[in-house]
């Protein structure tokens, strides 16, 4: 890297699954957008051919009038060439096909088990982590190997386990999950303000949070606007809205099954006394069925089962979108993505220090949770550093909830690593969503793991 | 105190609870067969007519020629009155009456939740404990006002809440909860090793355990004989009798609803792969449902579901039994309990050291649980010293088992402190066992409160 | 408080210490400054004339043309007056007068030892910590009565222990402690880039640190500008002025007791490997008396030795101008102090989120000290929040210098708080600069508590 | 090993150091004169002839009448055959000869810094240490390699260091360190019992302890005969025998270098407040020269410096009397040496569970502490298990004197793994007995380690 002008060039970037069709539409908007960075892109992915393609897109960005920074794709065949040299490291893969995914959404239905994504926790989760694991296990080993100072961003689910992986394979990684769903619920914070208060124009930022928990299940137990305490406006919001739910579009989670109205949220909050801070469906995947029993009660509380075939026909559309934009028939949009990944690369180069919500190993961060759990919490970032900001303890009711699903992560990584079926499925029946027969989980564990085997090597199953 | 000729004289014990029918015939008889020991017994009771009773049996028993030591017996009006000048104090109540423990035993069978013994954990644990708990508070106050120099035995279930009571409210109390479930289970691999080796004559000491987990939910990670390891042969063990189960009396469990063949034990082995160290009964009750959904389930695993009215039943026969006793008509039949009590009270005057198990705050002893809940692990007696012997870590899958049981506790503790409706509650959906829809979790929960409101005292219910 | 059109009204703000001739005129001048706050200072003072003299002062400022915003300055005559319905709490007292100060930096020198302050550790800091405690615990039960959700800034030596205090009092409370000596390192890494690299305009916010360690002995073990390491170059800037120093204004230790040629600071970091982050005055005092033997070794480490007669000459001048200020003789010249209070106060009000070194108790922050002690790390200050942010640990080797004072400033709390004079020597001979003999260092702790016993109300002395 | 009849044969016990002409000649005593164990020792030692001459002193044994039990003794020409096939380790070494001890002790003192032992702490334990960490290191590998589930007994000085080694190379092993200097205390009360109360016939076992600190370093904190607490009783034992001492053979001291008046020990109860357990030779030098300033002060204090001149005179009349032994021309008196060695022995063994002192990391047992320092406290012996006891904290003030030592030790370690001499140098100004001029301290540190460099493989000397 190289600074001038208070510019930056020469950041070189290894961008691991850059056949994506998706997040590297975003990530080249977001670097072509910024003024400061320039460099390169070193796209891997195991299919090659699709690298190749982004390599296309991304240099083809270049020539757009509206790009205000230049930089360079090129796609690898290997890890070692794209890890070699680079100054950071994304993360952001699939592990397995949707066929995989079919089986980990919808074979547990079969069981009554009924999971809005199913790529976290629950059964669904539990068997995406034993195939992504072993991937995480290799990347760690080439980051290692390769590419040791570098800083390593995780996109990829099950986020906590993924980025867990990482650390308990190369400790000195300089590695962290990021994930937007604190975003959202700091946008329907800014919502109700205006909704509740009439107050316009508040910025994200403007909603300052403290965060605790796991990817996915994370609480907030201060937020804040200006000197004001949203928390008490946040009661009579919930008040208003409980029955009806509150959302951006109006009803859209009818039709949108990757949306909701806030009601699981609405509902915790009555409960527990803290805003849940993801998405509604995240959330409800996390506590007992109490929210997705069946169909009917996942209408009641008005979210979306997002199925995998509604994903495949999702993808075929992009797909084709896609090819436009790589033939050059259609140019891609530069929009700001929403993500921080910009304005984390430019924090850890030393442009800027901020605090912002990441996963991250408990040094202490987060109490009443063992060192080393993947956490996420507030962090500072700043010139090659990422430090996590204290955010104390949640109440113990809460913690509970959230250490139960800490402790099977982490019982969940040694039967991956070890191989280990016994273990793998003492897990799976102490997930809160797994609420059937133990005969009957051990049947619905078997052909789970048999479907998906095929990523499962040296597994006896 | 007075220490004379090897023997000690002048012991003053406080008996909170002094009107028992049960316990206190066998502390009478394991006092009067020690040699070593002689003193006061204060007895106290809310019903001191009954006190007043075993005033005149404690005392009777200085006659029989089969006595070793003398002992005097006094019965008390007040807390003040039977502490003051004390050196040891134990307690042993019953929290309510039978009146309360139906309701916590069979109400929840209204619902489909099935508790074998209904007093330590499961909707009737938390109930009782919600009693419990001011009764203890009392009781803490009162010690530390007037003996607070005094080693606390406390025998009342729910074990860890009432001993965790004593020392949220006088942090600096001597206190310790005693149960003999672990010397069941070496009873148990004593049988094993005559039934498997041949082995005859072990004595109880002999099999030495390291203990681990929380009163009526704890682990063995090692249990020895001599050189021998014990556990290879429990896993042939478990193998030989895991269909049929087996028992000091064969088929007792159809009869005796306080026994069990000690499947769940064995089923917990070849799940877990450690010792399960407490009846099935309590054991059951710690797991989620698979043990006691049905009548039917309990009766494959072969244990009884003790009920409330046979309870009763055997209360008017054990009434009638000490009406005798007390009058004269009936001699109290002088034979060791089985229990500790004495050589704990012998251990802490300073006539020997030795190791046994008990429930002491967390100070470090059992890791992986949070510091001061009430953990039950093996424990150092000596001259006025009770010191925790460091027992490590149970692996994370069962520490998760646990550890959900231990942050419910704490919860319940927090909800009876500070009469918190909504907090009982949180615990209540987070016991394994109230795996039913959490609406009628409320109409129960609110059920069982209301019959138990006398009680609670304070509340809103 | 009030927020309207971006800027905050009606901020209320006690200043316990409000009499002083010092740092009152830098609030004053850093208040009218700033043009998003304005309110009231409630100014307290033991001598309550002098808090009236800066009542008037700080009212006079409104009137000045260059003044950005209007602050009332109101003298009260109780703590309870200053404190009720404040949001602030600033504490800046000097605990005794200049003749209690003559004794604890001139005494020790009758036994060899030598001291360039005095206030924070050796026997003057000891000494003055005596005294100052217990003012702290009438300052703390004052805040818990009258202002409990104030957020407190104390700024009086020994920082430390002063904050320490408020927080063993009243453990709820929202204090910190604030101090420059970090802003001063950062100052000496800016003029190492100009002088090294030619690289001129640095603004301190980019050099961007790590710190841990105690007030006045910290330690930085990362120091970045962009994304420049400046660990390596500060290696060579030791190599380069190890013998001759390197000051702002050359030989300015010479005639300035209160400066330094940073000699010490590149001998620590040349034995240790960090950058010790504080005047070299009060680094020396921390080490053993290698720096500080006697007044030649002083001279040849290029520091003053500041002596309490010269402060006195010092604060006749200063007298002398303040009167001319109070009687509007002479104008209060308005710039900015360099200190940060009000930056702080924006952030904890919600104005804005940054980073910045502060004094808070430890809640894991820093590694390898004992949880609650007051240590010195980066935190954040937003909305009506600050938190640590995680600093690490120190080498072994470092943190056994540090882990020393932390647990004799623990000692010396004890000892204060309990009268307990054996405990207070015991933490005196454990001092570093006390290596003398242990009976000398008997009378000369006998002869200084003597002088000060004014102020050791109901101690044996 | 065998069990039969009570009694166990087959015991493989491997002793590295056992060419010694003292310790020796104790284990073959003590397992002559106990009835229950028999087996065999394989003698290792860098010395193999004289490996071989205690082959045939311990096999010559088993012809005595009076003896108990046989034991084979064999020579060993390496470590791999002594250890392989072993179920105990003995490791009683001296690293370096009387030489290198010569300058561990007595260079110093051309500095001014006397060492009444010099092989645990100071300038001498510090190089002692050097030495003997890369042979531990050694002996780690070798155990992991040919013995992993062996328990081993370290008796090598420095104790904490060398136990401390084992378990860094091989985190696993089953090692503690054996020292006796607590039954030495034990034994003072045990007299100061008849001195004081008249009370004959008392065992050490009676005297019950709650042990703290490091070897050598070590306090009680309780102490009990019966129910008696024995610390009002030892502070009028101390203001007694203050000025006079109290020894076991009145003014012993004056001639016989090894023993003390118990003067320092008083003098620390006086100031603590707490016993401390170690002989007055040791604790002198882990203060500051309180003690040992000078020869006249170690008069004061009555006990010796023990030189090594007369270490050297001893060993040849030593060496007399085992080439005697050797020769079968004098027979070895068995007589028990009061060593625990095969106490402890039976109780790994699983013939006892019993309570004593040793040296183990801390997994907790010791509050206030790394964990992972080597600390001693008491500890449960039983099958196949060693488990340390809760022993608390030290109070704030001695836990400074000795986390001090804790955290050097931890920084000579990783000195000595490192071969880093600016880090031992580092930790050698920070032991209190060097309490001289760092350039002096210097001068001192290069001339010890150039003289037992041939000990410093790797070292940059």
């Amino acid at each position: 890297m190289k600074f001038a002008n208070g510019k930056v060039s020469e950041v070189q970037i290894a961008y691991i699954g850059g056949g994506s069709m998706y997040w590297a539409k975003n990530l080249i908007a977001d670097l072509a957008l910024d003024e400061e960075l320039s460099g390169t892109v070193r796209l891997y992915d195991v299919d090659y051919a699709k690298a190749k393609m982004n390599e296309k897109l991304g240099n083809s960005v270049s020539d757009y009038a509206e790009t205000k920074s230049r930089w360079t794709y090129h796609a690898y065949e290997t890890l070692q060439e794209a890890l070699t040299g680079c100054d950071f490291v994304f993360i952001s893969i699939l592990p397995g096909t949707f066929a995989e995914m079919h089986i980990d959404v919808h074979e547990p239905e079969q069981y009554g088990i009924y999971q809005p994504v199913g790529d976290t926790t629950g059964p669904g989760g539990l068997v995406r982590a034993l195939r992504s694991i072993p991937m995480y296990v290799e990347f760690a080993e080439a980051i290692e190997r390769w590419a040791p100072d570098a800083w390593v961003f995780n996109y990829t689910n099950p986020m906590t386990l993924c980025t867990r992986t990482l650390y308990e394979i190369f400790p000195k990684i300089k590695a962290f999950g990021c994930c937007h769903e604190i975003f959202g619920t700091q946008n329907l914070l800014i919502r109700m303000l205006r909704d509740m208060e009439g107050i316009e124009g508040v910025q994200r930022d403007d909603i300052r949070v403290n965060v605790l928990g796991i990817n996915h299940f994370t609480w907030l137990n201060q937020a804040t606007y200006q000197n004001m305490d949203l928390f008490p406006l946040y009661r009579r919001f919930v008040d208003k809205y409980y029955e009806e739910g509150f959302e951006h579009n109006k009803d859209a989670w009818k039709t949108n099954t990757y949306t909701a109205a806030n009601r699981v949220k609405f509902d915790l909050f009555r409960r527990y006394g803290l805003i849940a801070a993801a998405g509604d469906r995240h959330l409800a995947e996390f506590m007992p069925p109490w929210y997705v029993k069946d169909p009917e009660t996942v209408q009641a509380w008005k979210f979306g089962l997002t199925t995998v075939p509604s994903r495949v026909a999702k993808q075929a559309d992009a797909e084709s979108f896609y090819r436009k934009l790589v033939s050059g028939q259609t140019k891609l949009p530069l929009k700001a993505s929403g993500e921080e990944e910009v304005r984390q690369l430019k924090g850890l180069i030393g442009l800027q220090t901020f605090v912002t919500n990441v996963n991250l190993p408990n040094v202490g961060q987060m109490q009443g949770v063992p060192l080393g759990a993947v956490v996420e919490t507030n962090a500072v970032f700043s010139g090659n550093s990422l430090r996590p900001v204290h955010a104390g303890a949640l109440p113990v009711d809460v913690n509970n909830l959230v250490l139960r699903h800490v402790l099977n992560q982490e019982t969940i990584l040694q039967a991956a690593l070890n191989r280990d079926k016994s273990l793998a499925f003492r897990a799976f029946v102490q997930d809160p969503l797994v609420a059937i027969d133990v005969n009957e989980a051990e049947a619905l564990f078997a052909s789970m793991l048999s479907k998906t085997k095929t990523y499962l090597k040296g597994w006896d199953i």
